[in-house]
């Protein structure tokens, strides 16, 4: 019943997020839908052909399917500039609340069929990020979770958490979700970023000279 | 025996599409025969694997392949100038065919896996685009069916008189293949494209002044 | 026992020139880690994907996945200019191990699962190839095997050779396996490219002329 209600705040936050590249990109009403399904469904479909699970699973959630195809609908034909204005403030609450649910699930998912650590690490990397990544590409720009503040990283703390055992119950669960979504909005705020290469050598050489 | 004929039709036109990007993009020899056999076979082959159907019927379809082998091969060698301008003139009539009988076909394959509506859009807008989707990627461009005339709809159109049953036997499957042929080519000739958010935003404005 | 010291050089060059693409494009910490295990992973996992064959094998090299992380951590954070530098020059040699034993391995799956030749190409391309060419649609690059001296054709060679039923025990593997990678450096030496189809007009323009 929890996941139930995360995942169509997910679905519907990264629905959005891939009708709103759509729409960056001046692309037509079916590029929202197809940027916005991706975005939404993509990363759980690549995870369990990668991690090889029934896909029919993923088939088999017309309900949410259903309102991320509402979501889009209105989001393309409703002329409110309010929503999308909101949006650009509030949109990175929905899209970690989406990340969190589908990292950990994704995790689990890894963890059940009985995988090993850097297989967990995958799946919860891909369900959180994986639509994303293929908005992305389908957009021709490079994947944001590349060079913006931390992001996918949380999905492998969550994965990390979930793969040596520390979190096995739904109250854990529950705990390391809001972790992760307080941790990535607290990136998004103070604008943390991983240290690129140079960084690091910069940080090393102030260190020498010091 | 139909579908095998227009097999045939659509894997050289895919082929001949993928091969032209590649040819537009200098890419070498080999960059023609991967972008013509990704376009030809990566829509059924990602199909089969998103909807989790065997794989194997993909690859055990060897004629197909040789007829693309040759097709790429004659293509890349005979200096035939005419060929290649007549394509840009001829060349949309043999690709609405092959998204055609592509989309139809997919959205069977959905169908007969017992999937329910939304696997049989996906189905279907897979095999008549995904691979050249593919194509668009592994050339670095923004894949054309996201921004040209209509082309996609005209899959989830098959789709949809599929999935509700309206179709489903082959006189009502040939009548659906040149409804989507026919309209695919309207959308060449008239130059019909879905309407982006601006566009959509102009008409509501158009209707509220007049 | 000879695979597994040829999959570790291999994983290891793939990996390395993953995070070089990733520093390359000022990618962070994480975007290194993922580029280096998807071009190290990538083309095994998409050829068992799409090959049908069980996905469970790939995750479970955990041996594997330790020392490309490892690799991926000390590439990273040791500032050893003169590695980068090194590998500028012998990359390319570590590089053809790995294009080479993942070819030959990728095209052995394929004649193992009962596939016929096409199949067994594909899989050989895409494991000696796939993860470099995941890698290069990440980082909003044109695919480099499209485009640069000779590599894909040479696991097409590969795949030929084994598909045909040339080479069936290990010594002829291992030949082959010299050979491909000394055909490989020979491309890099002497910057052996593919003709792209002006070359090959070209060509006959001469022929005629002279």
């Amino acid at each position: 019943m929890t996941w139930d209600i995360l995942n169509v705040i997910g679905t519907m936050a990264f629905a959005i997020s891939g009708a709103i590249v759509a729409l960056e990109e001046r692309y037509d009403l079916f590029g929202v839908y197809l940027l916005g399904f991706t975005t939404a469904f993509g990363g759980g479909l690549i995870r369990h052909v990668v991690l090889g699970l029934p896909v029919s699973e993923v088939w088999n959630q017309s309900m949410l399917f259903l309102i991320a195809f509402i979501t889009l609908t209105l989001l393309f034909f409703i002329p409110f500039h309010w929503f999308l204005t909101g949006w650009a403030k509030w949109g990175a609450f929905f899209d970690s609340i989406g990340l969190s649910s589908f990292a950990v699930q994704g995790a689990l998912f890894a963890v059940a069929a009985g995988y090993p650590l850097p297989a967990v690490i995958v799946g919860s990397v891909l369900t959180g990020t994986g639509g994303g990544m293929v908005r992305d590409v389908l957009a021709g720009r490079k994947p944001l979770v590349l060079h913006k503040e931390i992001y996918a990283m949380w999905a492998v703390l969550g994965a990390l958490v979930i793969g040596v055992g520390l979190a096995d119950e739904m109250v854990e669960y529950m705990i390391l979700l809001t972790l992760i979504i307080a941790l990535r909005m607290l990136s998004v705020i103070y604008d943390w970023h991983l240290p690129s290469r140079s960084d690091w050598l910069n940080f090393l050489r102030q260190i020498k000279n010091s």
